[in-house]
């Protein structure tokens, strides 16, 4: 079976050529200047439109049970968003099992929660819910065996770890050739404030933003840098950063080469905290909470500059709906997350590509190249050249798109980013070779997506 | 004669009050938290809204003679758009005179310009045409018998100056007291590529801005540093900063705790490069060019954290239909300049601190105080202690505003803002405790403004 | 009783200016170009010297048992050294007292232990044992009643505190008006480290140096800025910096308009980890420990550029026998800490000043004028103003001054800096008009030193 | 003929190994952890000491002529001291021809006198004298006839170039493959101070230094980078960098991926203004002058964290003898420039290495492997892979050795570095693998050096 995608601007991490590109039983099979259309069953015209590798999301949280609810994304509803927003494999965190289980005991959950569901591609970050020998031992047959090589730590909620248990996983992971990746919150600072915010009857929406300001998050993340040095240099990527002191910590590290990279996510690029000024403020409850548009100017400058390796999205769904009936208003009862993977890609690059800020090179980069690089799924994805994955979207940069919920694809009942106008299009999306994607409709199927078997962390190029 | 402003929210550089402010005779002449409307003509209402001394712009040009045409603002229009804006004094810019002529050549016909044509208060800035030893003592008169303590260099254009020039220039002036502010932009280079451009018939909208990247207006702000350094640490102030490497640089010498201070205006914060693929692009011709959102997110962090000082205009209205006839769409032809006197307060107020950018108190330092401490009109501008002129505005953050042309005051055929919706309104203009904009209208007088004698340049604290 | 110094150069924070300095009752009665000497009973001749304001050395630990030992110097050689080295005022930690004593319990030991002693002013500093409410209530009194203006907090040995306790402290210090001061090194991550040596046998004194990386360091300086922004912008003092990632964080601190200080100490800007290596490596055991010259130069930018305030020593005296006698070589017996307190203001001119590193007056601020107003001094100390305490040193740059512990005055029985020759020379110290040191002679008495009451503080203008 | 060295650290730029290196016919023919002495003519044990890849020295001026002397180093003496250093191959700048004279004609006078003269390899770099077409349109030849790819611009001196020239000059080397170097300060400033100087006699040593600031350099050299990025991106090599605000401004084109690279030389990192007010200041007399240790603190920050790109020595030869009877103490008349071609790989191994401030790696880098890399000499020198030339020189970082002319092997009559006592010793050097120093001795043979056709400049990956 071949698909022909002509007239193009095919774009890589390294720049742009237009070049037609042949996919033959699910890979990248040529890619030139000319390419005949003989002997192709189908052919795509791309003409006036950026060919790109599929998205990469490596930030979801599908099936979370966070204590008190569970997102209402499965395998099937959060893969068809992602695949119709451009993304075509994404990576899930298994969510907290029961106290003290092993690494495995989750493993094998979010195999069953995937299986025969997914549309796009996916893997499974590993999380670390505490520290003992058996934990330690476990990590190199998850790596190795199972193809899981991230695992994610925590330093506020229930699985907080301390200092002492976090210098031990980063020496045991970097051992292992895995990449630590962590949620980075100061928790006896959030715990003070909240407690007094409680004790005073402050509970609406925007306390949730007081309780955990910025520098509860720059504090953690410097903590972190400097415990993976000290755990013998080792590599460390920090999520969802939302604040321009930890950009600041983090370029500090990486002018003395030190291999730690960051993610940030579309509602710290344009979202702000005058959300929890709104009557629906509990749709925008999420930690660490939207800051303001001070922060936003320092991370879009880091997107531009280099200092900031990816965009993911964090995507937890909890529909309105259910945020009002549990928390009846009252921040410490909603469960926080925001959806969002259907549309990470057409807001980064009309916020990003059409205003000037970065390169459609960049944007590459920042959604699919640098993702695959980091967590072990390159060369099989993040790219176009002969012998990947076809992975490929197609953007059209003249068309507009309004985002309204009542076209995406998920599960919840809300957008954050209702009424955005983007510019620029996602018009196609095909996951192995497979149209998933395309007229602005779903067209992939569930169980299409298969589980990678992830490479152990290498040391990519991008520091 | 006493009028009372009353429930307001005072601001001034150092923080917020809720104050009333009692004016008698066109000063400030009590602030307190609560002071009786007994023997008071009027009372003003300013409850829940923000009461800030009157915006000073520092750099338009009304009237200018730009060789190709002249400005089509006189001050009354000029003026009377900036009180409509919430600004109470502006300083322009002496145009071009004949070659050779000396500077109370110009000082005289702008004194001729302004006479009782002014609604708010006013001076000018001299401008350095040519150097030689008649310039150089010609300074000392200027300054202390004029009351002009601040000139213009322009590194660009027919009057540009070479090094040594602009070396004697610096000296000279720091020695007799004023601020020596500098057009940067690199002549050679900009030469070189129009030159090239025109020879390959590129004239249109576009390579206005390709004729001068943002390297030209960066490299010559490093050497007017570093002149100014060579001068004996001479003061030095930078207009219309449009550029983020230009700020770095600027970063550097305030690092090395050089005296030297920055300006920037609203059309580089908020308007772009993508302004010149539009079918109005004419209206967007001004140099330096628009940039990218890039270089907008770099100012906007100046804007922040103090590295830029002051937010001015670069007020100079050239109408859309003069610029389509005058040029046919090559842009060799057009003449340079935005209008904007009356927009930039709203602006800032709106995008700086309704985002949560800055505070209330940053604001009145950029638009008002720093202005008035730099150019020698502290402490009568600038502030609302006793004694202070009672340049006052009141500005409602509840309010909307939508940018529409048929309602700005300016003798512009169009605004480059059109459109633009705006969080916060200024309702009421005082100047020297006068109304002169409230209710949407202008209810001021042509020759109101006074010239005001300015003192010598002394070093403000803001560095 | 008058005194004259005449024909010197008289430096404050702000310039030299060649002045003369009449003395009267011990304080500066007067400053002028030229003062007559009749009617003065001694008149002291500073022709080709500079006249400084008396050194204030705020960190030194006479006396203090740091549970294996009891530093030697008490405040009588204490203080004696620091008058031979030009230093007029001294600020000592209280130290540990028993586990669970209150804050006034060790204030009255410290006092025991100056009355009579001291031959320079003095004052202390308090330290927090542990937190609770008892303790966050004695705070007020301290600083109020008792003129203790400044609390020492510690991360690491047997009284380190918590998050959580650190937020409360700081919280509190803040409200009473005291500057909390914080030795800064991660707790965890040495304890790990020095497990693993230990348990190798690593024990000789290079694994010192090696059990406490500079991230350990850098690591808490970067928690500390945090906490104390979100303990609600508390000021905050970081002592004994050793490295330039630490100094970096600083600097972005500053950056953000946080009222955070930090000091640095003449064996991190000149002694390096090469010690270690020494045979007598044992005299170079302190806490942080010895970098090399990649962080001096990093230092040593800061001390020219700004970034760092304040110089002190950190003088803690262990004589080399009793180091060799209590740990055989083992770095986990010997007590830490080096002597200095005499040294520090020739090292920094010589090194500082006379290199062109810094200027005459950011030496006095570094080593007067800055620790005068951070730690509630000014403006009886750190200048000398009419009314001023004459402290006063007088430094001829011409001399050159080798160190060598023999000639020294201090306790120990060596010096780590034995053998440095310094450019410039400390010739004579005044201490409230009083001549202490002379012709390379002490001439001081045991007792003439009073407790000086501390201001409780207020945020001085160096930042 | 064979030769082993063995029992060596073998260094290169990415790290250190043991290993022993086996040299066949001048290239290398093996490395290997352990290699047979079996049929090897010659084994060199390098125990405990490190084997690197030769110097290159990329700035010298043999023979130059500089108007008013010529420099008394020729391409034997010159090359012999390199020899005795360590350097293995020198890059010489052709000197000044005729006004006028195309580039041919220097390279044909500089081959003249380098034949039969060199003892190590060497090549040369052009210097643009004027611009006009026939220099421009002779510039490809140059590179890929003659191997020519490196060309030195003035922005200073007799053959100064304007911005204009500079834009075309840079283009055009761009275009054909040549790096760009360029001696950077500001012309205009430093003739407006020298003037006033003469005017006011102030001539001696020291006035040479206060007439060209650091500011001179700086100004320059941000003007250069912007140049180079308006001329398309050209590639650009700032030689002999003395001071701290000029590195800025290369570090924040690096940080925007600007392709420029920086050299900085002994001089600077190690001797000080102080040298002007000795008595035989004249042997300091070098364009940029000498700085002060805070200049001298920022270069070993950019050594040690890669801001700097290469060590290179500007050695250029004229006697104190010489410069006394030329100049009779007016610095207007003494020739500027000063030996040490001969200290250059001692001293940054004993300052750099040694004191913990860079790795042996990094020394390689910056002393071998980045030059080889940029100026088009890499993979046949730079470091020790086989197959490449066997230009090696052993270390052992035991020894000591005090700098005396005395015992130097260049023309001059006096070293600036006189007493400089040195960590670590140079024992032996080989070019193509024939010795041409040990045991303190040059046995090296005039001619035996070759000259080097450089490859076309490429971008090197150290950006």
């Amino acid at each position: 079976m071949k698909k022909l995608i002509k007239n193009g601007v095919v774009v890589s991490e390294n720049g742009e050529v237009r070049q037609d590109l042949l996919i033959e039983n699910g890979v990248i099979a040529r890619v030139a200047a000319h390419i005949s259309d003989d002997e192709t069953e189908e052919v795509i015209d791309a003409n006036g439109c950026y060919v790109m590798p599929g998205g990469i999301d490596v930030h979801t949280h599908f099936n979370i049970d966070v204590g008190i609810a569970r997102s209402c994304d499965d395998f099937f509803t959060g893969t068809r968003a992602a695949a119709c927003g451009g993304t075509t494999t994404i990576i899930d965190h298994m969510g907290f099992g029961p106290a003290g289980c092993n690494l495995h005991h989750q493993l094998n959950a979010y195999h069953q929660y995937a299986a025969g569901k997914a549309v796009v591609d996916y893997s499974f970050h590993g999380v670390i819910q505490h520290i003992d020998d058996d934990i330690l031992n476990e990590m190199s047959s998850m790596v190795h065996d199972e193809g899981i090589s991230s695992f994610k730590l925590y330093l506020t909620y229930n699985y907080k770890l301390g200092d002492a248990d976090v210098l031990r996983a980063l020496q045991q992971l970097h051992k292992v050739g895995a990449l630590a990746t962590v949620h980075p919150e100061n928790d006896a600072a959030i715990a003070l404030r909240r407690e007094q915010f409680i004790s005073e009857g402050k509970t609406s929406a925007m306390y949730h933003a007081l309780s955990r300001p910025l520098e509860c998050e720059a504090e953690a993340i410097s903590r972190m840098i400097n415990l993976a040095q000290l755990a013998g240099n080792a590599p460390l990527y920090i999520v969802h950063l939302s604040n321009g002191l930890g950009l600041d910590y983090l370029r500090l590290a990486r002018e003395r080469h030190q291999p730690v990279w960051v993610e940030t996510c579309p509602q710290y690029l344009l979202l702000d905290e005058r959300s929890y000024q709104r009557e629906d403020a509990l749709k925008f409850i999420l930690s660490p909470p939207l800051r303001n548009h001070r922060e936003q100017d320092k991370l879009w400058c880091g997107i531009a500059d280099g200092a900031i390796d990816t965009v993911a999205t964090d995507h937890c769904t909890f529909p309105y709906q259910q945020r009002i009936a549990m928390s009846e208003g009252n921040f410490t009862r909603c469960p926080n997350g925001l959806p969002g993977v259907e549309n990470r890609m057409q807001l980064l690059f009309s916020e990003g590509v059409m205003t000037g800020r970065i390169s459609p090179s960049r944007f590459v980069q920042l959604t699919s190249t640098n993702p695959a690089r980091l967590f072990g799924l390159w060369p099989q994805k993040g790219n176009l050249s002969v012998g990947a994955d076809a992975d490929v979207i197609i953007i059209d940069p003249l068309k507009n798109v309004t985002i309204e919920h009542a076209h995406l694809h998920d599960n919840a009942d809300y957008s954050p980013y209702e009424g955005y106008r983007c510019q620029g299009e996602i018009i196609t999306t095909l996951c192995r070779g497979e149209c998933v994607y395309q007229d602005k409709k779903f067209i992939g199927q569930a169980g299409f997506g298969r589980f990678i078997h992830r490479q152990p962390f290498a040391q990519p190029t991008i520091i």
